[in-house]
């Protein structure tokens, strides 16, 4: 089964479980509308990679994290969205989940797909139980405060941004989140993997820093402008669009030369050279190869 | 250590790892604020009981559920009392966490208590693996879509409403998902315990609507008149008072009888009827005791 195949079927199962028999109508609707069809799922992509540079030796394991990833990187889309925060009407080139069901069903599809999370991580690793909490705790650490997700989007709240921390927490924890739960459920080392993750989630913030400069929509999906519009720091703005693709090209490059010694090492690299293609703006993808 | 202590010491633990150093200042003071000072901690006394009345066997385990349970009503708390829900400026006497630190943080505590709570029992179970996943799985299910809290609330979004299926998934999941972890933790068999959590949740929820139309705020800590407010069922209203009142007499003891022969047996069954008594409207605790 390819990458793709792995995650939709992940996905697939994860929201039939959350969406079964007696599930409230709109509730299960929805549930189903945030996360299908997807969007680039570069993180689960980036999980199962790592997974297999490590043997795959528990492609259950594997299969289990990427969806976990996945399934709280769309929560956070669809939380992100909301009035209070971004206040996007579309996302994906369709209606954002508020949009289309309204608030409430949005702030607890959001809910229920964090739940859904470690609910099939739970469930995926029943069989081996010596990998559950690691799991679970490396999942929750890249989306939960103080550090993940959550402690990211707080930052937007605060007078005084810490910059490092807000991208670190916003951005690059979920693709750690993403590398390291992909080599703990092969028996790989997470920390063999920081040097990778790091550099993949500093060039991911720069490419979604370039989407927003350059009012381009793109795999994303979330609408351009935003960091101006709420003053938000962009590297863009700092270095200017040609300092910034130099920028993500250097850490392209930093990612590919960090992936450690294994057996898998030459086929991740070409999936990470893949990926940087795909998570690049299409007028630069070109000029970043 | 007496349960209270053994709650608090639960809850202190997992809110100071959510608040660590480099945690969002705003974000770290509001998880705090949604915690402390608790409300009358119903469920995790109920699940350490019940972990108490099958051997307490791994009483770690057991606080890490009662920890993930009181996070996730907690978090269930500061959702439900956004604009798009309840609209709730009070809570337990005090500001409503959006009411104090705006939406965007309330919405963001919500989620970060979420993941506290699978974090917490990731963490507090490394040693017993074989619990992690089963007590996971159990929490899940009582919070989550299709039949956990996040889908009772969902109720409230349809047009026509299940009232059996609100009311499971909106108020009884919760304790049937404290009542089956305590039992995990300690080696029960959950399925001995059903009983029990239905009873109890079916209880609480007549205390629920007796609360509510008696114009108590009382223990729940949420204002009153709600139900009427938004057109909600309401037992209150289609049994009066007193047929309300002998519906939660008769679940109190439905409670007590279905505690399964076990050592604790006796101890569980005297705090069923303390904690009946402390989630009974002041005005009629003396008559249903």
């Amino acid at each position: 089964m390819d990458l793709s195949d792995r995650i939709e079927t992940g996905m697939q199962t994860a929201i039939r479980y959350a969406t079964a028999n007696g599930c409230p109508p709109k509730l299960a609707q929805a549930l189903r509308y945030a996360v299908f069809p997807g969007g680039a799922r570069i993180r689960p992509r980036i999980c199962l990679a790592v997974a297999l540079a490590c043997g795959d030796r528990n492609p259950r394991a594997a299969n289990a994290a990427a969806t976990a990833i996945e399934l709280l990187h769309c929560a956070s889309l669809v939380h992100d969205d909301l009035p209070c925060f971004d206040n996007a009407a579309t996302r994906r080139g369709k209606a954002s989940v508020h949009s289309e069901f309204g608030e409430a069903i949005a702030l607890l599809v959001g809910d229920g797909l964090i739940v859904s999370a470690f609910e099939t991580v739970a469930r995926e690793t029943a069989q081996a139980p010596e990998l559950t909490a690691r799991i679970i705790s490396t999942v929750a650490n890249a989306v939960g405060a103080p550090y993940g997700l959550v402690a990211g989007q707080a930052w937007e709240s605060e007078p005084k941004i810490n910059i490092a921390a807000y991208h670190r927490a916003k951005t690059a924890s979920l693709f750690t989140g993403a590398v390291s739960s992909g080599a703990i459920a092969s028996n790989g080392n997470p920390l063999d993997w920081y040097g990778l993750a790091d550099a993949l989630g500093a060039a991911y913030q720069v490419a979604d820093d370039l989407y927003d400069a350059l009012g381009e929509t793109g795999s994303m999906g979330k609408p351009a402008g935003q960091d101006a519009l709420f003053g938000r720091p962009n590297l863009v703005a700092e270095l200017g669009v040609e300092g910034a693709l130099k920028e993500l090209r250097s850490l392209v490059k930093q990612a590919a030369d960090q992936v450690p010694d294994c057996n898998g090492a030459d086929m991740l690299r070409a999936i990470i050279h893949t990926e940087a293609q795909r998570l690049m703006p299409a007028k630069l993808a070109a000029s970043a190869a």
